[in-house]
């Protein structure tokens, strides 16, 4: 076998994943082939299956990454100091992946492919890990977070920072949810959303 | 035919929607059969039929009764003075669906089946509509509150109440999936993120 680059061996990988990803966004991820991926990467089946041997470890290739980049945005947040409030880093999140760089290309598609998987995951043991795997890595991320956030005299509130990590995740989920359904998300409802909830009074302190 | 009581008709639907409730949240959607609701309710299909004709209108006759529930309460907490902040009336939402009077019984089976719902109204345009207008309902609901939490100053962000409606319906949600995929979802936890989130200053106003 020919020595090829790592640059090569990533790139061949990069073109793999880019072509499942719009084929699961445009198909879904139950009605997509092996076969659809190869014509869509315009890869001979020895060149893909070489990298990956199955849509199930595509799919779980496409979750990985994605929690690897949001998991990154938020690491990095948590060494700025003051770090930006929720509505920034949520919005920065939500524009990243439903308007900016849309796995896939279509927000609506990548939405609905997110439910899909969360669908899939109920029989599918080894996504369901990837998925637990990935979520608990950002919730370990928005813990940092609000220590940060208190430490910088953010936040009064000292309840378990886990809970706010999960509050915070569930209505990054729950609008990737209301787009695959409606299909009218925007990031600034969010961050309007997020606002207005940090101007009220918390009761137990006030 | 003999003359029935509108109580009797009632009676008959509950015991007819409760039967299907469990064997949607046992077997999923998809592997229900109209037979298995028939032998879970230990009613004729003659009897059945007659008030739903399909799988597909019980699934929604579910979510909409669903929907109802939640909209009352949020209705019946907008005329409270001072309103109960969100963390107090999502946490009982959360309460209600997945502790105390669970749709089906188990708390997990059904937090999947709603996740499977939302995979099927991508399908079935019947079914997305039920789900949209059952959003409709509750953004109303919400943006009342957000008027009546800012009667009482207890709201200081003047941002577009639909947005604020839509954040609060998608952290009901995101709890929702995180109980389907990981089932250890508990209303104390939305409680405290909620509270934490309302104790930091909101940058725009501060």
């Amino acid at each position: 076998m020919a020595r090829v680059s790592q640059e090569h061996l990533d790139a061949r990988r990069r073109q793999i994943l880019d072509g499942a990803a719009r084929c699961f966004a445009r198909n879904g991820f139950h009605a997509t082939s092996m076969q659809d991926i190869l014509r869509e990467s315009g890869l001979s089946a020895g060149a893909v299956y070489r990298y990956f041997r199955s849509k199930e470890e595509l799919i779980e290739a496409i979750a990985d990454e994605a929690f690897t980049g949001i998991r990154a945005a938020f690491t990095e947040a948590a060494r700025t100091t003051p770090p930006p409030t929720p509505d920034v880093l949520l919005g920065r999140v939500l524009r990243k992946l439903l308007v900016d760089e849309v796995p896939g290309g279509d927000a609506r598609s990548f939405a609905r492919l997110v439910v899909q998987v969360w669908t899939e995951t109920l029989r599918n043991e080894m996504l369901a890990a990837t998925l637990a795997q990935g979520y608990d890595g950002m919730r370990l991320a928005w813990a940092e977070l609000v220590h940060a956030y208190r430490a910088a005299g953010q936040m009064e509130s000292d309840v378990d920072a886990d809970h706010i990590a999960r509050t915070l995740i569930a209505t990054a989920q729950g609008f990737i949810a209301q787009q695959a359904l409606f299909g009218d998300v925007r990031p600034d409802i969010l961050e309007d959303g997020l606002r207005a909830l940090m101007s009220m009074q918390d009761p137990k302190i006030s």
